[in-house]
């Protein structure tokens, strides 16, 4: 397992964090999704194999922006 | 032109508003968009030839419930 930290634009409140954990998880081998909005940040507990690009354009998909 | 009410679920901030305004602008047909997280709708000006199911559609794979 590796842990990514991705900061993303967009977020402003609980309803956007619950989103981006929702379409993360359906990310066969992500295991655990921590997003904050007060941080700017989601963090990803994954399978070695899951390649960050991937996670990053999962969260660009649903409309916010991994900087 | 028509106008479309979509019902949606999720909306919690202007965030959220933005997200789906910003997603159904770039459907080809749509004029306007305005999202109100308050209200739980969205209100969709547009050509007679736009599917309300291509609306309902797009809301849902950024992550909210069209109810």
């Amino acid at each position: 397992m590796k842990e990514i930290i991705i900061i993303v634009e967009g977020m402003m409140c609980g309803g956007c964090e619950n989103r981006i954990q929702k379409a993360l998880k359906d990310i066969e081998g992500v295991a655990e999704v921590v997003a904050s909005h007060t941080e700017k940040r989601v963090k990803v507990l994954a399978k070695e194999r899951v390649e960050e690009q991937t996670i990053s354009d999962r969260i660009e998909d649903i409309g916010f922006k991994v900087v």
